[in-house]
């Protein structure tokens, strides 16, 4: 068909200036540009990568049929997510088949838990797909909390803060480092999981990291509801000195 | 005394293209850089670096006393590190009381088993120091392989091929997703750990990710001994499709 191509790009965590080299110049060069958003807001990424994005640049604005509204154990989740999915990615083939290069914005890096990876799965095997990877999220809030996480042979685990209390606690229990992503409503479950790990006092909540209005404070004192852009560090054991 | 700052900064896993756009305006902008290297070679970072690093500027070159030849576990490993790290950090300090900015170049994210973390913990107390985080060894091997690494509620592993067989193979068996990160002569240690937790079928060989010179191959494959930037990838279980 045509020789036009699907970018999927990672911009980082928030601060625009974390994007790398060669998402910017992607960015800047393709004719339409594709993002996740919720009905009701811009989109994240698309916020990030504004400033590279070149007038009349066309935009695939792909908003979520439910965010919270809906939880993942509810039967219709993954039909209505999974063809949400399809109907995205036959749009960006549309696009694709007027030659016209696609780059699908991704907050992060779009290969850690990335929702741009369910359409990378669906187009890759019909069409060209190149990946540029992003300033994942975490590393973004290891950078602004000032916390090196891992020295010499430390185990580093990244959690999603979904999972059951009791699964949460034998992990952060085990780990040497930990990540925890996803906080939203399970920072209080989360919370008892450190405690019960012994772990509570080196645990970190960093809140947009890498934003203008970044916080960052020990987890225990972290009393209100977390936003979507929020995760916990737990730093390393070990290390030379 | 001056108001000169350290900054940590990363140059993302080697494509020049993958550092980040505020990476190069540091880099740009330093009267001095800082990098570790081996004895008889340029330096990885710097070489990553290369493009932004002005005529002129000063270069603070930090090779290591010894790499492969001594073993971690010898006794004299940690305090023979320990003071090359307290020079590195004096050489740094020395540069900042004559009023000049250092960027310490680091391969990947300065956070993640990065050795500038050593120079970090010594100045911060007493000298401005700013990190810019960089796109990880890892992250840049998962998009070399084109492979998507945790979907939904997957767990991240990274684990260090450096711990003993049978702490490896638990680590395998338990995480949805695994990094193992330090192959070198580690690597017919992990192979046997893959085998053991039943997945070498999955396990993904990455060597110098997003370098001209990268290579991708199932991991089973792989029989020669593994360079110093090579890495295991095993991708998560789970996912919406
Ligand atoms: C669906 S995952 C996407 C992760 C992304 N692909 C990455 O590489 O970071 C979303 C989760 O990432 C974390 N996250 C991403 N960016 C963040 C930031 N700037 N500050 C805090 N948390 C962040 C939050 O835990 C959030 O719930
Ligand atoms: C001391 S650690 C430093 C990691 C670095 N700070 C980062 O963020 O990736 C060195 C290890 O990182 C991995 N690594 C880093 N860059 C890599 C690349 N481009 N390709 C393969 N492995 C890489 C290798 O396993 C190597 O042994």
């Amino acid at each position: 068909m045509t020789d036009a191509t699907v970018y999927v790009v990672g911009v980082g965590p928030g601060d625009p200036e974390l994007m790398t080299l060669k998402a910017a110049r992607i960015i800047s060069q393709s004719p339409s540009v594709a993002y996740f958003c919720r009905h009701d807001r811009m989109g994240h990424a698309r916020r990030i990568a504004d400033a590279h994005i070149a007038e009349g640049t066309r935009e695939l604005r792909f908003a979520y049929p439910f965010t919270t509204e809906r939880q993942v154990n509810d039967p219709s989740y993954h039909p209505d997510m999974s063809s949400f999915y399809d109907d995205c990615a036959n749009r960006i083939e549309a696009e694709i088949q007027l030659g016209r290069d696609v780059a699908i914005l991704c907050e992060g890096d779009p290969f850690l838990y990335g929702s741009a990876m369910y359409l990378f799965d669906r187009l890759k095997a019909g069409t060209p797909c190149e990946v540029i990877p992003g300033i994942t999220g975490m590393s973004g809030c290891w950078t602004e909390a000032a916390l090196p996480m891992t020295h010499g042979d430390d185990v580093l685990c990244v959690l999603p803060a979904t999972m059951p209390e009791d699964d949460l606690t034998n992990w952060l229990e085990k780990a040497d480092a930990a990540v925890v992503m996803k906080l939203g409503r399970n920072l209080p479950k989360l919370q008892t999981a450190l405690k019960r790990a012994g772990r509570m006092q080196d645990a970190v909540y960093v809140e947009r990291g890498t934003q203008d209005d970044a916080r960052v404070m020990p987890l225990a004192d972290m009393s209100e509801p977390a936003p979507y852009f929020s995760l916990a560090l737990l730093p390393g054991r070990r290390g030379v000195r």
